[in-house]
Order: structure tokens, then C-alpha cells, then sequence
């Protein structure tokens, strides 16, 4: 492909495991009716956004995590937070940046998004 | 007050100067009719939950900026720039945590946070 | 009109005065674009819904005061709080229902509709 | 425990049964990665918000019924049906709350929350 | 029933078939709890809106398509990709509109669509 | 500059005059904090997702329109009113697909777009 889908691809190697991106980008889902989606996450996403510096990788999946959250996005809250972990945050660390925004936007969706962690994490644990 | 009120006090001063914290509090616009307020967040949001461990004030005021970013929250996205600037971020970082939510969030609010980080940056610099 | 618009003709006049009512009507700064939208609004959220049973004025106006504070709707919320007050809610009790809102969707929106509320009470002040 | 949560415990005996209450304590999902959580919930939001005055039980989960249906909380949703009917709400004037929010939030919200309510509902209907 | 209920069911004919309008309308799962709310979207979402000129039932299916996606209103986005299928847009567009909104709304809600998307058609593959 | 940078500009030709082009990007007002943001939006919005087949400009910006109208987000509900009429649908085409969202977002940000919307119309006017 192209250089901005290399860089991007490289940037996500910081978040997945290798095994997991080639699953990712020859097993897409959604490639039968939206072909280009896999291809504009990882070129603009990750080659254009994720790449830049001034944050480290643990410091991007937190911001990530919260605005997933906040956003009350299911299958990417999991998704995100299992990439934070292999980024390097730990478990506790990603459960009190959900609790952190419990002030901000109130119980149901921290509650919500503590309960897909624990399934994240015991689906790590079994990994293991 | 009471502990917790000192404890919410205490860990604000990671965020906000002495003054700035002592006109919140002696002189809050909503006293009037919510008097209760100021007291629930300082005792609340910062002696419960800022004040806790694993993450630093860093850390923490970028997941705030994520999640008032992403929720559209005006008043609040400048308040928590400010407070994420004297916590120690850097404008560099507070504007790459924002841009890291584009992907997520899309243009228009990043573009609106953008406009607001413009306004607290330029503020503080006539400050200096 | 119809049947449906003085049924919500005769709903409003729960929620604004006569004089409100009148202007609001004859007044319409959105009419020369959508010069129906507000017959719909009268026909369908007074005449259809508002005008039901079960739920008394005032109940109806905490239930759309939690919802336009809660989506973060400025001028609803300042027009849904004189509502209220017009229907028999005291001031007290809307700051109490905007409180209650706090754990569940969080400072941000919960201060900016209490802002907005103090600027309703206000102004009600001047008009005695 | 302290005073600020047992007289979240005693207002929440306004909202769930003795027994209910005893197994959200005891029998905490979350516990395992968010020991603190349940205890928040408890003294903040019943202890400090709940319990507070202006407003009795019924209009108070009116209140937060039409939050956690404009926010599309789905577990929430449930949750705080349950609790209304338990406040003294009847399903009546529960189904009439989610209705009054259709002119605010459109059908979409309103009759996902609908389908929860008549879950609910048919829940109870068999535990009688 | 009434002129603007049938204008509504007339109007309900270009986005779905006979046999599902019948099955919509005597088969209603709410119509216990809520016995109005099916004669209310027939009434005011098509009869007084959708039958509205200006803009074809393609056009007025894309916009519907686009607000619920933005949304994140599950069950309504396959309900509404289905109709625009039946009002003449095809796979491909309806896939175009939902990328469209990937630089407003972010990956999230768009890759939710898509997966939803890819099961409506699916299925209608199967009813052929 | 690049490829996808051109390829977005021209894409924007079908949206903006060739006058508001130049000074949206000799002009940028986030540039001395940002000065990405408007390359990414110009090669990623314009250049990867505009330029698409399968919808024209006017479905597009209907689709752009419905999103943020939907979003709440004010500057940019003004911004694609105005791209949405110089890509050639009329102001009627415009206030129709607001009022078509009403079923599905409720009334408070149809009212707030359609007041966004007049004063775009007028702006316009007044320019001729």
C-alpha cells in the first residue's frame, strides 16, 4: 500500500500484537459492503493522527478511553481499553481514568463502561 | 469544613492557584440559588475522586479535557485547559489530545475545543 | 384551526400567560422560513401530548426540564424553567430537580443549566 | 460504615426493597475491579443528592426516569423504572413520562424505552 | 381513523411493504402500555411530516438515516436502512451516507452502523 | 501540495466559492496552535470522503447537514447550510430536511437550527 498506511500500520503495533492487525486487516468484517473502512482507519486514524508526537501511547489510549466512554460506545470501549493495556496502561490505571469521569458525566455510562472492562480483563486473564 | 471538603481543597491546589481557588470558593455566581454546589464538587469530584491514586494530576486533567471536549461542554472545555495547563500539560499536549479525538468525535467539536483552547492560551499569555 | 391546536392552545395556557401565548403566535421570529413549525409544535407536543393524563402540570414540567438540561438545550432549558414556574413549580424545587440531575449526567450541564436558571429567576424578579 | 452512607442506605430504602438492597451491597459485580464504586454511589448520590428536600421519591424518579431515557441508557433505564414503582410511580404514570420526552427527544429514545419499561413490567407481573 | 392517520399510512407506503404496514400496525408489541404511540408516529411522523413536499422519500430517507446513525439508536438504524431500500436507495448509497458522517461523527458510530447495515442486507438477500 | 490535498480542494469547489476557499486557507484562525487541522480536513473530510461516488454534493450536504443539526453543533449547522445552498439546494430543500428530523431529535434543535438557518438565509440576501 501506501506510505501513510505503513506508518499507520506501524503506529498500531504499538497498540495490537501482530497476530491480532494481520487478522484485522486480511478478516474485516465489514470489507464486503464498505471495502475502504478498514483502510481509512488505519491511514487517517493511526498513520495521520495516532503517529504524531507530544503524547506518548499510554497517554493517547487515555484519551481514547475517555472519549469512547463518555460516548457511550460499546464494542470500542472494549476495543480501546484492551489496546491501552497492551500500550502499557495497567488494569487499575484504566478503571480510575473511568472513574474519573464519573463527576463529568455521571453513573450510568462509568457503570456501564466498568462492566465491559471486567469482561476485557477476564477475557485477558484466560489468555494468559 | 469538614475533611473531605479539605481533602477536595487540597488536591484542587494541583490545579488551580491559591487565589483563583479562594475566589471560587468566597465568591461562587450560582451561591444564591444552589449554595450546596461549590461544596458537593470540591468535596465530590476533587476529595473523592481527583484525589485518588494511580494516575497523576496530568493524567487525570487529560482525560477531563477529553470527555468536556466530547460531551460539547463550552464553559467547562475552558476551565479544565486552564486547570490541565497548571497541572503542568503543556499547550502542545492539550492541543494533540484534542486533535487525538478527531477520529472519534469528528471535526466539529475538536474544531470548537480548538477555538476555545486558542481563547485560554491567548488569555494566559497576557497574564504572564 | 383545528380541534388539535386549541386543545394545545388551551394545554399552553397551563405553562405561559395569555400575553406569552399571544405573542408567541402572532410573533413567530421563525415563521417566514418554517411557517409551520409552530402549529406543529401546538397541534402535536400541547395538543397530542401535554394535554394526556396521568401526570399533572408540574410533573410534566419536571420530566422536560430533566431533558432539555440533560441534552444541554440553552434557550429550551431557560423557556422549559418559566414554564415551571408559571405551571407552580417553586424555584426551589427546579434547582433541587437540576441537583438530582448531578449524579447522572455529571457538573458540566448541571452548572449550565443552573446558570441559566438564576438568569430565569432573575429576570422574573424585575418583572414584579 | 459512615454517615453519609447510611443515610444513603436508609433514602435508597425509599427505592429497593430490604432484600434488594442488602444483595447490591453484599453481591457487587463490580467489587472485584471497582471496590470503591458501589460505596460513591450510595453516599453521593443518595447520600448528599437523593436525600435532599423540595422534592419527595415519586417526583425525584420521575427526574431521573427522564435523564437515563434522553441518555439512552438502556441498564439504567430498567434500573430506575424499577425503582419509581417502588417509590409509589404506577406504570401508568411511568409510560405517560416517557411519552411527555417525545416531542424533546424524538421516537427513537421513547420507544426504546418503552421496551424496557413493558420488560420490566412483565418482570414484576410475575414475581407477584 | 382520522385523515392524518391515513395520510400517514399512505404515506408509510413508500418506505415499507403492505404486508409489514398491516403487521405494524395490528401486531404492535407496545400497544399494551402504550396503546397511542403507534397512531402517533403514523399520525405525526408521517402523516403531518414525511408526506411533507420539498424533498423526495430517497432524500427524506437519507436524512432519516443519517440522524438516527448519528444518534446511535440501534434497533432505528436497521429499521430505517430497510426502509430506504424500499424507497429506491441502494446498498451503495446508503453505505456512502453512513461514510459520509465518518469526519462528523467519528469511527465509532459509523463502524456500529456499518456491522447493522451489513445484517439488514443480509437479510433482505435471504427474502429474495 | 499533495495529491490528496488538491483532490480535497477540488472536491470543496462543489461547496465554497473560490474567494472563501483562498481565505479559508491563506486565513486559518487555528493555525498558529494547530496548523495540521485544516490540511487533515481538506485531505481526509474533502479528499477521502467527499469525493466519493454514489451520492452528489446536494445529498451530501444533506447528509452533513442532518449530523450536525443532530449534534447540536451550532458553527457548523451555520457553515453547511451555507456549503449545502452553493452546492444547489434551496433554502426550502434545507428548512425541509430540518423539519424532517423533528420525529427523531425532537423540537429544541430543530428550533435552534432553523433559527441558525434564518440567519444564513439572511446573510445571504444581503450579499446578492
Amino acid at each position: 500500500m501506501n506510505e501513510r498506511f505503513n506508518k499507520g500500520m506501524e503506529t498500531m503495533r504499538q497498540y495490537v500484537s501482530e497476530e491480532e492487525l494481520q487478522q484485522m486487516v486480511s478478516n474485516d468484517a465489514l470489507a464486503h459492503i464498505a471495502p475502504d473502512l478498514r483502510k481509512l482507519i488505519v491511514e487517517y486514524a493511526y498513520g495521520d493522527i495516532y503517529s504524531r508526537g507530544e503524547l506518548d501511547a499510554k497517554e493517547r489510549a487515555l484519551v481514547v478511553i475517555s472519549t469512547v466512554v463518555t460516548q457511550g460506545a460499546a464494542p470500542q470501549t472494549k476495543t480501546h481499553i484492551k489496546r491501552g493495556l497492551y500500550a502499557g496502561l495497567t488494569e487499575a490505571q484504566i478503571v480510575e481514568a473511568i472513574l474519573q469521569l464519573a463527576p463529568y458525566i455521571g453513573f450510568p455510562r462509568v457503570q456501564n463502561a466498568l462492566t465491559l472492562a471486567s469482561e476485557v480483563f477476564a477475557a485477558q486473564q484466560q489468555n494468559v
